[in-house]
């Protein structure tokens, strides 16, 4: 169960954005698995793609492609394509080419994306079959049906929209995503797919694209690994009148509010749906001498297996944080400098234990579901912060268990 | 239960290194918690600490104490004498004095080492009433008795040896370790004593120990934390006509080769008794441009907590290891000249499955609890080594449940 409200918001249809899903017979039981997204011929389109060296048929593809002009993202989850070498690749421009069949589109203007077993031979020719009933189902309405239509392991759909009006005009951004582990490269795959009726000059468009998923998606981490899929497209229709030009308009400034809030609850769902999750837990390092410094101590702490285990305890365990602190590998770190806090309680100072702390105050913060551990470098002005999950038996339980 | 084979070897006595242990009450139930190493006027000492930027105040005397020409070694397990401040500096020197004042040496003569919760004042006093009973117990036969007194979440004492003859001597290497989680720092720690009857000058044992530790404690990881407290000591009684003047002669390579066995016994038995650990997985990179590059694909795999739970689960589940290795960082990553082994079964080659690659065969590797998962990248000479465990329900409920 995911850790606070994930109830999928009320979706506004976006004018000429249509999505469909169906289920292709790649996952069991007749599951949603082939998702469809088709947006308009003036659309702008920009994106973020893992860095992972082993990066999937359908990544290079997609890096391809994103610069054709899109027209489509077709999504399978089940098989992420990975590790899968020139086969996979052949396999992926296959399923471009059944959606350019079904339309007046080359094939390198569908962006393809996989999620799910690595390794595997994609099995083509059951998403081919599907592309059919992908088209016949397209509405611009069906943001819900899509968001579990690229669902893996995730317990729920994923979805987020916020809107604003600008001279006249109601301007929109909706977006969903998918996660579960992050990654679990078996089930391989955070990705997110975001869009708004507003018109975008592709290089503003590339630049709100790259923030936003700097400040969320790159931001989250349940298991410190990283997918060989990972992917972000954000789409603007181009659909109002009034145009985004330049990054330093009043409109700019809303609509990257906007796509911020969008990206950030997508991202942060992804954490509240993590593998085993019980608690969310916000990392927030500030007074670092460089945003770099504080993202490695915030990291450091996110990925111990005994600071996460603490949190699923429920334990005020605060030798694990300081611990981790001290082995991030910052240098000419003074620790008689670093203030350490569960929430707004000060547990650490002068390198040792606070003397106003007392366990119970600690005790009740982790009792929580939602904590923010915060630590103070005492150094610089940078801040920064990262969400990410605990460790429970669940999450062993779901990875060791998962294939078999 | 370890992995493998950690029944105590039978230790020869060293002449002059005396050892003793006793329960000062600082853990539960009269265990063992207080040790003491005793070493001749003569004897040259050398260490390496950890580079964590908290380290405990008795790791901040012994760098200091270790140039003193060091006589004795006090080390008391349950408390870690951690985040403790000035206090803590003042705890950790008291317990010093307190074993110089049943001797002839001074205070600085003294190393002191703590394990166990980190930011809990150290109950020096109990120590301080110890220590005299420590001294009536000295004796050259305890090596057996001082890997009981070091012991926090081990579930055994840790001991290895090696010796051989040079001109008419025995030349005897004996030591002791304890881990447990690697670290833990809650039970923080991993340390290591290690001694020999050789006559080692102190630069020469100053470079034994670094490359020793460095081939083998700096080697394991068992959940990615370095504790705030780890320590390895090594200590020459020269007690040998012959001296080790040169690290190039016959006998130095007879000494580095026994000493290198036994640190490195010592830090796979740590691995071994790992918490929860049910493999012991040693994972090797080879053919990589530089060692460093090796080392960062080697822990990228072996801090994989989705490698980890599927070695747990007994599943060759090689796309976990192919992610490991795509973000290890490495750049310019030709992923189609990769090989990964389960042992010596190919897995990966040209970017994707094996073709000679079957299930069973990597099935049959992974139901072994001893397990090498190796890694060629294909693009140099250097080669590297380091030993891990999985990730078990076990791991979790220690971790999460130790204080409770």
């Amino acid at each position: 169960m995911p850790v606070g409200d994930l109830s999928f918001p009320n979706m506004p249809a976006i004018s000429r954005i249509k999505l469909s899903a169906v289920s292709a017979g790649i996952k069991k039981n007749n599951q949603l698995d082939l998702m469809l997204i088709e947006f308009p011929v003036d659309a702008t389109v920009a994106g973020v793609f893992t860095q992972n060296a082993f990066c999937a048929a359908p990544v290079t593809i997609c890096k391809q492609h994103i610069t054709q002009h899109p027209r489509y993202i077709l999504v399978n989850a089940g098989n992420a394509n990975a590790c899968t070498g020139e086969q996979g690749m052949a396999a992926a421009l296959d399923c471009c080419r059944a959606v350019a069949a079904n339309t007046s589109v080359s094939y390198q203007q569908v962006l393809p994306f996989s999620t799910g077993v690595i390794g595997e031979p994609l099995p083509a020719e059951k998403i081919i079959n599907g592309v059919p009933a992908l088209f016949t189902g397209l509405n611009e309405t069906n943001w819900l049906l899509a968001a579990k239509g690229i669902m893996t392991t995730d317990t729920c759909p994923k979805g987020a929209t916020s809107s604003f009006e600008y001279a006249g005009e109601m301007i929109v951004v909706n977006g969903i995503s998918k996660g579960a582990g992050m990654i679990n490269p078996n089930m391989a795959t955070m990705l997110g797919f975001i869009a708004t009726n507003a018109t975008v000059k592709q290089s503003v468009l590339d630049s709100l694209s790259f923030n936003a998923a700097n400040q969320s998606f790159n931001r989250i981490t349940i298991d410190g690994d990283t997918s060989t899929n990972d992917s972000c497209i954000l789409v603007a229709a181009g659909e109002t009148r009034c145009v985004v030009e330049e990054s330093s308009s009043d409109l700019y400034r809303l609509l990257e509010t906007a796509v911020n809030d969008v990206y950030k609850t997508l991202a942060q769902a992804i954490v509240r749906d993590g593998e085993g999750a019980t608690k969310f837990i916000t990392v927030q390092v500030e007074a670092g001498t460089t945003a770099n410094e504080c993202l490695q101590v915030a990291y450091a702490i996110a990925h111990s297996p005994l600071v996460k285990t603490a949190c699923f305890a429920s334990d005020p365990n605060w030798g694990r944080i300081v611990a981790a602190i001290g082995y991030a590998g910052i240098t000419s770190l003074n620790v008689n400098n670093i203030r350490v806090y569960l929430d707004d309680v000060l547990i650490v100072e002068n390198g040792g234990r606070a003397d106003s702390y007392h366990e119970e105050a600690g005790q009740a913060v982790m009792n929580n579901s939602e904590i923010t551990l915060r630590v103070c470098l005492g150094r610089g002005d940078a801040i920064e912060t990262i969400w990410t999950t605990d460790l429970s038996h669940e999450y062993v339980t779901i990875n060791a268990e998962y294939r078999t």
